[in-house]
């Protein structure tokens, strides 16, 4: 049996990766964030590409506590001696109802010019893409958020710098008529979030949209470094994930049926 | 009960990570690999240190076919709906048999200097840690590799880059002299690999060895962003994991004590 | 903050599960399995309960070399310290394709009879079902099999149990017609597979389907011991995973767009 | 390249799993964690091993809110269509500080035995034991609880239990000479805890201490489905992960080395 590969061979006094010279090439040219491009796309980053990709990735690395970082926090509490299950612990929760925006965000946004890129207007796509998703009872992607409100820094930041990039095409576009559309219907501001922005903006940089959750879960990875860091600095007895477990020890309540007891959960 | 954070905080108008403000100093001025210092540190990098992070992020991101990898692809394989889980499955093999050589590298080298720094002499602890090493009959790290013979090229590269950005010291220095010492005793040229060089010059950044297998999980889960590409790219028919399946379903015997069966293993 | 649970509580001489004393009730008393169907259900499983859910648990315990067992297998060579990576990386895997199929046709059966089920007879619901199916261009679940042609051994040993434990009811019913349509489509006998036995059983048993997966998660866990187990006692040279990784590395090609190289892909 | 395995092959017609035919020895004959036993030993087990090791593997199924059960709540919480994700997420954490304590104890009965065998007497060997661990500032394995004082009604009912199946033998023994020993050295009646008794009894029921820890990530997966289970009967908004998450984000202080912060951390 054979196997094949575009990704790469090595020779004794060489590696190639995607046709590049790793050692003449890429090691101390491109960045980290630009490996994961190649990976994607088969060639090296253009310098414009390099920064809004890893402008794109610095934005969502970190997320403070989430449920993500505290199974990561948790896992790391039970088994300090294999980090790569603690950050493994932290990146499966990455899937529809949390990183799955920006994905979701980039479908929307790529299948709707697909689908009504005849209509020529950007705001007579954004107008049908918002009718086709409330015919569908379902909410359009990249809007609102808990605390960023009526504006996500992160979006203008973002949005900024695709513009200086050259990365403000007809994704985001879109996606600010989009958001348009929905405050107006609203009657009020909405947040055009940073999942909404990412998603459009890689978009314009012609990555697909199902590789874009591949980025997102790799841009945890790094930034769930902080939280193993913090967990191991603060010795077990200090940890957030020892604190949260005590605390959840000394306050849960048994229910049942009978609904009589109340006694501490600690089999 | 209330839980405690350096990582950062945010407001609605801004968002803060060890200090920094995200979106004013952060995003457009850093690579991804310059959060992974951040988390683990507590600071920006300096220009010399995110170039020399970076390199040695990029050099380790890509291994071609690995139990890492081959395990992602499987995963994908099987729920190619959740990449989060085959980026995850990818990482779990990263134990003590793999990626551990660069965290035992540096802790061989760190620890070393904190033992024997009193002989003052690199020559003198290298020659006292390989004495410790043989004494329990382990090898030392970060020599040898089944391929990249006499030298690594990435080692070289990334030598040539720590020497030129300041990462040169005594740690390198030390790792330098053991590759010398074990070289003399076999009477042949051992080759310096690239988990040796990256250990030492993560010590020489002044980074604790416990820090270091977080590196490299994740730019392990950058680099695996490739594999499952290439997965998606081909098909499930085509897949290099679909191939694999099957090539061992058909090639594999059933043995037992009495070792009398040859019968396809599909169950 | 509170938390609440119905799973159980304990006392410093007493621990209760769904209102079970733990050692005076369960422990001596009850299965493995059936803590699973306590889990599920909050009630302790019939002695026929019992029986059939041992026999279906046991029926999907073990499948061979999978992409599942694979994974395992590669990810104890990396990490053979974490055995629990080893078991999560071997169930990740679990997702749409593979142990998917056994929830998908309890869904297909349970949303069938709610659906259809004012048609009355099963041969009614049965041809709605292929109907809504094929008209959705998919095909129906439960049926086919690459080996077990045109009879899967399983399927008749758990249909003969359920019969006569008490649970071949209108779920099976709807299963075997279902088959019997398809078969007579296609003017052939198809396999209807263990999935769709396990998938028609468990819903006579009036599980809800969204708990069927984690009943085949939770098998495949205890499956996986026998893997992890035959890598141990091979040791690593002659374990399964390192020929693996051996076999692919040397029969790797690496293709381009040039498309003229062939080298080892060692990186 | 050809493979082998001792586990199992398939004709169309019979599936043979370690030399058993499925669907007529084992389907409906034997219980789940009958199959864990078989993957370990390559034999069915009597009905004695078969009652004792599924009253073992019940006695640690569920252990109410852990770290590792909340993880597998948070995963879900984010990925809810990939239950695989939710278990193993819960497994990760079953490393050297929690689930190990059964593994680490049959270790040390049966390394004991080897070590000090030649002592004959169960309670000189018990002392050396402790001799040792306490000459390498470690604490024995097996004793000690939180809750469960002086007793852990676990121990009690499964030292029954092995003595009536006849599973109490030289490692239980030990076992409890060491819990003498460390109860006298202390002055007070410490608990020999369920970790300890598993330990001692899997011992005793000839199972390499290798192995256990195996079990226990199995038994684990089984307990998982209750919480899922409670998770989903909950829905996404009365959730425990819910909850936890919101409590955690209204609980958080940013501090620093300035110390003067004290926000939301919602990045």
């Amino acid at each position: 049996m054979e196997f094949e590969t575009k990704i790469g061979y090595s020779k004794p006094d060489a590696i190639f990766i995607h046709g590049y010279n790793l050692t003449e090439e890429l090691i101390g040219n491109i960045t980290l964030a630009d490996m994961a491009f190649l990976g994607a796309t088969h060639r090296r980053p253009t310098l414009e590409e390099s920064k809004m990709l890893n402008a794109c990735m610095v934005a969502i690395c970190e997320h403070g506590f989430t449920p993500s970082s505290i199974s990561a926090r948790l896992t790391y509490l039970g088994a300090p001696e294999a980090v790569q299950a603690a950050v493994a612990a932290g990146l499966l929760g990455a899937g529809s109802v949390y990183l799955g925006a920006m994905e979701n965000t980039a479908q929307m946004l790529q299948d709707g010019w697909k689908s009504y890129g005849h209509y020529e207007e950007v705001a007579s796509v954004a107008t049908k893409i918002i009718d086709e998703w409330q015919l569908k009872k379902l909410q359009v992607m990249g809007l609102g958020h808990p605390l960023h409100k009526p504006v996500d820094p992160r979006t203008i930041k973002l949005f900024s710098l695709a513009e200086e990039l050259g990365f403000s095409g007809k994704h985001t576009a879109l996606m600010k008529e989009i958001h348009h559309g929905i405050s107006e219907q609203k009657g009020k501001q909405m947040t055009l979030n940073v999942a909404g922005a990412i998603g459009a903006i890689l978009s314009d940089m012609k990555l697909h949209y199902s590789v874009v959750k591949a980025f997102a879960v790799a841009a945890r990875a790094v930034g769930l470094i902080a939280h193993i860091v913090e967990e191991a600095e603060s010795g077990r007895k200090e940890s957030m994930a020892q604190k949260l477990y005590d605390h959840i020890e000394e306050n849960t309540r048994y229910t049942n049926n009978l609904g009589d007891f109340e006694l501490k959960n600690q089999l």
